[in-house]
């Protein structure tokens, strides 16, 4: 056990809210802070896409004893259901026997934790604005303006929790040899969404995570436990098929006729949704170092914000908590120690998930339409069922595994250059399944 | 000519300051803000890295009929001297007829172009600290520190020439869809100097860059009028040959007499200058967009620091000025336009000249010191010679033409795949100015 610390976490976000339970539970004294009120005193904004928790994820609930709770709020999901222009429906199985991600929804979740985290005995001080921090003695600056006055509140260490667009990290990279990079992408997103039925259920597929891909743009939908589902467009901002094109009631209905006549039914609120709830910006992050000297550290989005489709945004920062925990374990009150492992550790793989997200775009958006593509993933499926101990498909590595990151993608790229080359079988599509391929894929992977 | 405005500067180095007589020559009032005292009062601090005007340089300075008066305070060098370990020395000219580079002191030269726009009637604001800007109306606000009082300086337009560092982009990052990066090498620099002769000359040929290239660093000079040169030694922090290792004066001594035995008649002042002067950061900053609305735009350093091994910085800043006033002209008063076309036709350049700087370290410090490098540009050099209309060297190309970086990259990158194959022909140190090797090039270039 480690002696105890007065420890400051800025940010009730889901990594904020689960690393001040850890630490709690670890013995420490722990304030959060947050520049917003209470997330379970407001109505959440039309902002957010639907969470995905996979194993990593599961990995950091367990070890806090959360799982079980959580567990209740969520849905299974364990595939793709694919809504092509035709009205055609494909699914995509995620894993083998049953495996499934969980969707949860932000708001349910994030006011869930907060609750246990305030049974366990952390403390949360809302409308409290953070404006700055002195690194070399973790005092953090606090005030209802940033050019009003501040206070000082003195703390033995503080974590940055505070999201893309940390205040901690603002400060951090005033530093001299501290490396940062803000991406935005040319692609926003918005939240619609589909009501459930009278009777409380779902209207399509609950268990599935469904996807209209049409190439530079893309609808999703997950589902919520009270029957209805979170959907997001994800479209350019301006160009061909943009958020731009859409500025009217006629052209938007139009457009969802025309891309998504399957939609008709289920999205009787588009043009309200559409006009009322924001247009959202999507950020790539990094930077380094995330921690400095033993008093402050940075964790979750601050360190490491990524796109969401991977559906491994959540599930990264929490495998950050696991991580400190581990280090925690090895290395007792030696913080200095603690922090460096942490970040020199962890980042390779927040540069990977950052990589894997960026890619799973094209895969959602475009590939997952395209039939050749589909069969790469149904081969992949068949070997892997046929040799488990010799092919794990790239995503059950990220989403069912807790490989690191960086391994998951350096495997996955391996693969699929074997794939690459195994897609070229003359007739593939007849002898998908042969000996033939098997032997293949075995040689390739000498 | 445009209606005349009334225009802020941010920060009196040499971009802000060439840009202020060019905006003046316009017919705008112009105030020009700096942080510090004025330069012409103070001792130029131990942390500056001679700086080279080639032809972008000396364009926008022609523009404003500046040439003249900065030529007298330069040198030419129209070659690179190449110390050897062995004491070997190897001359590499830079172009052909004698074309050079000019060395020039930073001091020197930032203190003649405050005086020469005084001259102009620019207006500088000294040890006046600018904290932040409010963009949508180019009100700069002012105070004596970050958390004190501040006060409003409302202006039409205001330019952010405060280099790498610059709170005008500060500003500018925190707003929705600024992508910016900053990437610190993990090689940090020294001033060093070599002092005149008793007689007022140069201790060593005064025409040269002189290299002492060895490997992951090398020690580097460029004369000043006085006698004197200034000299870098750029090293990696950590490591083998590092800064972390020379920490006292007989391990100094020890590594320049063993890596740079010939600079110890001309050095003589090696330890006190190395433990008195400050080992310095090298930053490489990208971002975009530079302007917001046709307000506020960013210029040299602060839009676009690079590594300072091509000797450009100050080029691509003065070079900015250029196509500023090409889309002056073109526009009139329209600078929202101005500014638009500004920073779209500009930043593939900054993004070249950012690239080919950090490439040409490995250049400086390695390949001069290799034989096979230094024939394969006397290749190039014979073949250009012969036939001007179909080969450029890309150095030639970057400093000795205005074509744009990005071109000149491209083309560069053509012209190395070319000369990999003519270094690969069997006999190539023998026959390298035969017939064959020059119909082999030709046949390239097809």
């Amino acid at each position: 056990m480690q002696t105890p610390q007065k420890i400051a976490v800025v940010g009730s976000g889901l990594v904020g809210t689960l690393l001040a339970i850890y630490l709690k539970k670890q013995g420490h004294t722990v304030h959060v802070y947050d520049r917003s009120p209470d997330i379970r005193t407001v109505e959440f904004s039309g902002r957010s896409i639907n969470l995905v928790m996979s194993t990593r994820g599961w990995k950091a609930m367990e070890d806090v004893g959360l799982d079980d709770e959580i567990r209740k709020i969520g849905i299974p999901v364990d595939k793709r259901a694919i809504h092509l222009k035709d009205g055609k429906l494909n699914y995509q199985y995620y894993g083998k026997d049953g495996e499934a991600i969980f969707s949860l929804s932000r708001g349910v979740l994030n006011r869930r934790m907060i609750d246990l985290a305030e049974a366990e005995g952390v403390e949360f001080f809302f409308n409290h604005k953070i404006w700055d921090v002195t690194l070399s003695d973790a005092t953090l600056h606090i005030g209802d303006s940033e050019r009003g006055e501040w206070t000082e509140l003195k703390y033995d260490k503080c974590f940055g929790a505070d999201g893309a667009f940390s205040r901690i990290r603002h400060r951090m990279q005033r530093q001299s040899m501290f490396d940062y990079s803000q991406e935005f992408m040319k692609m926003g997103y918005k939240e619609l969404h589909i009501p459930a039925n009278v009777d409380g259920t779902h209207k399509i597929d609950k268990n599935s995570l469904h996807i209209w891909p049409r190439g530079n743009f893309m609808l999703m939908a997950l589902p919520n436990l009270d029957g209805t589902f979170t959907c997001t467009l994800f479209m350019p901002f301006e160009g061909e098929n943009s958020f731009e094109l859409l500025k009217d009631e006629a052209i938007l209905v139009d457009f969802f006729a025309n891309y998504f006549p399957d939609t008709k039914e289920v999205i009787p609120d588009l043009v309200e949704d559409f006009f009322k709830n924001p247009t959202s910006y999507l950020v790539m992050m990094k930077c380094f170092p995330w921690t400095h000297t033993d008093k402050v550290a940075l964790i979750g989005d601050s360190a490491h914000a990524i796109v969401p489709f991977y559906g491994h945004g959540m599930n990264a920062g929490f495998e950050d908590i696991t991580v400190l925990s581990e280090m925690i374990s090895k290395y007792g009150d030696d913080w200095e120690t603690i922090f460096k492992e942490y970040e020199t550790s962890r980042k390779p793989n927040a540069d990977a998930i950052a990589e894997l997200s960026f890619r799973n775009f094209m895969e959602m958006s475009s590939k997952t339409a395209d039939e050749k593509f589909l069969l790469q993933k149904k081969i992949e499926k068949w070997f892997s069922d046929k040799h488990p101990d010799k092919w794990m498909p790239l995503y059950s590595r990220v989403t069912f595994s807790l490989q690191p990151y960086s391994e998951a993608l350096a495997i996955g790229d391996l693969q699929n250059k074997i794939m690459e080359e195994v897609m070229q079988l003359p007739n593939i599509e007849e002898k998908w399944n042969s000996e033939e391929v098997e032997n293949k894929i075995i040689a390739l992977l000498k």
